[in-house]
């Protein structure tokens, strides 16, 4: 099809003009996914839909059952292809239905808390004397054996209050953006797999020890400032819950109660929570759904969000933005009714918060795993806990079909670039395919790494995973997993040049002659210091 | 006494040395000044129990009564002299005792709110749907007749959340000091006196409306974001207290039902409140306490900070903060068993987050009063309800006994300087007395005026009263009434340094050859457009 007769056409297929070289972008198909992200936007009904009527999203919690349904149904109501839902072992889901603490001694002050996830309810209200008793290690117990019988324990250490002298809302200036773009030599260094297994286990560990002491339960302090309050939890396999409930209380109000406790004023709690484990299936659910390629069907590309997030709120920016920016992206490209050379599939992985789970569940699945360790309790562990340890990696029949895929995770700042994450050829490519939307922003292509979401475990295997550079905006200061994370601290103007950054993409990636390059398949790296430390 | 025999004094009386001049601070007292302000502070421990022990202190609250208490018994153990308590009229007390607020549909979710200062608990748990029915006068009511019954209203319209792109916390530099100490002319508007009253009024004709029309209750928007809460309330006139109750919603909860009721989502509410009433004594007290004056003891030189808070804290740097420091000068100074030529009072003023209510009871028992305006009706208001409007100023026998009044009630911060209120003579004196401390970061005689705390009602007689320049810290962004205004965000360094240039400039003030030149007395001034609007 020629560019002139794209020019009047307003909803059928499109190709990459053989005028327009591989590496080249549609600029006309870019026009009108423009027009339909800018003027016909749903990014902030799908965002709200996740925030105010469904909420905060915990995987296996029923809210997040809801979304499951929802997003499916989502896909299917604007025609998207093969919808479904891919499960994969999680464990328990876990829901709150209500809480409260209040300081009883030495004087009566309602506080600021929530329950921690997967931790038991208090049965009731539960009250005693508070005791400061800072923990981070099985070493740290036997100070204080014998000492917490009938107390309510305080596990945190209590930090000062910060000063904030830093704007909590900022976006990339230009300086930043070209001073973040240069290469940083991976560093590698010698992997310890623990039979301990993951951050599970020292809530288990301790969990056992306050139990054993008679403790009644615990609180810790917040991380953040301000009230704010998170309440992540990580015990939810099925089999490994803890016995004693255990409550984030705001810093201010932790703080306080550490004072008295050190000034000899006894404080006393009451602390009540109601939560409910949820046991009817142990999976958790990636939902996907596609727009079928047409010369090049075998091969696709992806974009992936996820879906899952913590309950202190809504889960606004982390990530119904994401989300529904992914989900903006689907509805966007199949409104211009797109039929691109490859395959576009759109994901929403589930478990994110808790390590990653669903999107490692779909690379094992789909794309690569890695060899056993040979050790049988080792290879009982949950996956991600020893993947990095384990070589060589085994690709799966599908390895090579995966040409590229975009996550969306930090927020609901526009998309100001993207990490080729130490990929030159790659880099290179996004080069010319961000050059329709430098006008939007979108102008930086870094080759630094970024991690801590669902790409990582792609780049793990050699796959092509990129994750944008978005402005950071307030995510990182206030918002990320808080207590205030709601539809109302969105940036629409943002999630639609994200939604419009993201189609674009996607169906460059889809429509190249080439697919993106790749970096070699992952070997085992010799330690940066072979020496030790 | 000679400054040789003072080097090696430790606890001896001061008297100016005969060849410092009326303008210069006794340096060697500086010294002393600072030995004890910053070796041997008890500043953080005073705030402490302000804050951490007895917490919010709400006028009339039991917290409060507590805190009349205890003030005056700490002045008596560190043999502060005439130590007295000054009632006042105010009214109603009023603290809460627990309070809950949860959305029931369209889905379940535990809010943060803090009841309404004044307004009557729930009589156990009100649930009903809400409407959004925001009204800020009178004229608003028609608007919603007949919409009311059985609901629970949400008062406030919802503004859109605010990106915090400037920091929270900051120090004022050295230009922009400078650029404060201009001298701005005086506007002066006509004053219209309302037969409705002050800012209960809206209130009280607000709930005789919603009551009228069967509403359950009703629900405000927090003023600020970011979950955090405040709480403040006015109707605390005995006679004059609401029928309904009403509570503060965190700004992120309140515009969740808006966005959720314009949805058509039908949102509801479960509130539960349970607040006392305290009406055994309706006066409130000012605690007044004294050094005694040797040569001129019938002048005196004053400190003041407000003692009461509000409640959704514990009331630190509004006003803790400032109150521990005019106790800390007054135990520096006693702890130097200075014999100043005039009497230094220490004042802690009750009621001023209501109205300034106590320095006004002050200004006029002890100071000026006002003429009446002669209407029954209009005279028979609350004393500061019309006394802009009243001419001529009557000094009280007292009147000239003031020589200097310092006002402290702005966070935290350390003092930077003096506003001289437009007090050209006066600021000569403040440059001398100052130097001392420049090293100490005070640098700074501003002629413009500051307002909002108890220096006020002293400016409006002509008698010389004064506000401190403070850094501006997170007072005003984020503590300033919150939920937060917390022991942990003080400052200790600030208060120790604010405490020591206060005895300073108290001694200075005490012991200058002349009082602090003052205004002229104040008389009705001619409109600065005359010629209306």
């Amino acid at each position: 099809m020629r560019l002139a007769a794209l020019l009047s056409a307003t909803a059928i297929a499109f190709a990459v003009p053989a005028t327009v070289s591989a590496q080249e972008v549609d600029r006309v198909a870019v026009n009108r996914i423009i027009d339909q992200g800018f003027n016909h936007s749903e990014v902030m009904e799908t965002a709200a839909h996740l925030t105010d009527r469904i909420g905060g999203r915990i995987t296996n919690s029923p809210q997040m059952r809801e979304t499951e349904r929802w997003t499916q149904q989502w896909f299917r109501d604007r025609g998207l292809s093969n919808v479904r839902a891919e499960g994969f072992e999680f464990g328990r889901g876990w829901s709150m239905v209500r809480s409260d603490v209040r300081m009883i001694a030495p004087r009566p002050l309602e506080l600021r808390a929530i329950p921690v996830a997967w931790t038991p309810g208090t049965d009731g209200t539960v009250s005693g004397e508070v005791i400061l008793a800072p923990m981070s290690r099985v070493a740290d117990f036997d100070k204080y054996r014998g000492k917490l019988a009938g107390k309510i324990v305080m596990i945190s250490e209590p930090t000062d209050a910060e000063d904030p002298t830093s704007p909590q809302f900022r976006r990339w200036t230009d300086d930043e953006l070209a001073g973040r773009t240069g290469y940083n030599q991976p560093t590698h260094s010698h992997v310890n797999v623990s039979r301990d297994g993951g951050r599970d286990n020292f809530a288990l560990r301790m969990d056992e020890f306050l139990a054993a002491e008679g403790a009644l339960g615990w609180v810790r302090m917040s991380y953040r400032d301000g009230g704010l309050l998170h309440g992540a939890g990580y015990t939810h396999r099925t089999g490994a819950t803890p016995t004693l409930p255990g409550m984030e209380l705001a810093a201010e109000d932790y703080r306080r109660l550490a004072r008295l406790s050190r000034a000899g004023a006894a404080p006393a709690l009451e602390m009540m929570s109601e939560v409910r484990f949820h046991d009817e299936d142990v999976n958790a659910y990636n939902v996907l759904a596609d727009i079928p390629g047409t010369s090049r069907s075998g091969e696709y590309v992806m974009a992936g969000a996820h879906f899952d997030s913590w309950a202190a709120a809504d889960g606004a920016v982390d990530n119904a933005a994401g989300t529904a920016v992914v989900m903006e992206a689907a509805r966007i490209l199949k409104a211009l009714n797109v039929r691109p050379k490859r395959t576009i599939r759109f994901a929403l992985w589930n478990g994110e918060e808790q390590g990653l789970h669903g999107s490692l569940a779909y690379v094992d699945r789909h794309l690569a795993t890695r060899a056993p360790l040979g050790d049988p309790e080792l290879d009982a562990l949950p996956n991600g806990q020893t993947w990095r340890a384990r070589w060589p990696v085994q690709p799966r029949p599908g390895y090579s079909d995966l040409v590229a895929y975009f996550n969306i995770d930090n927020g609901s700042g526009r998309i100001r670039g993207i990490n080729a994450e130490g990929n030159v050829a790659a880099a290179a490519v996004f080069e010319e395919w961000l050059k329709p939307f430098y006008s939007l922003g979108a102008t930086t292509v870094s080759l630094r790494p970024s991690g801590g979401t669902d790409h990582v475990y792609m780049q793990t295997v050699g796959v092509p995973g990129f994750q944008f550079i978005q402005d950071p905006l307030d995510y990182g200061s206030r918002l990320h997993h808080t207590s205030i994370d709601s539809y109302d601290h969105l940036q629409p103007e943002d999630l639609r040049q994200a939604a419009v950054v993201l189609a674009g993409l996607l169906l460059a990636a889809a429509n190249s002659d080439e697919p993106l390059p790749r970096m070699p398949m992952p070997t085992q790296p010799r330690p940066t210091n072979p020496f030790g430390n």
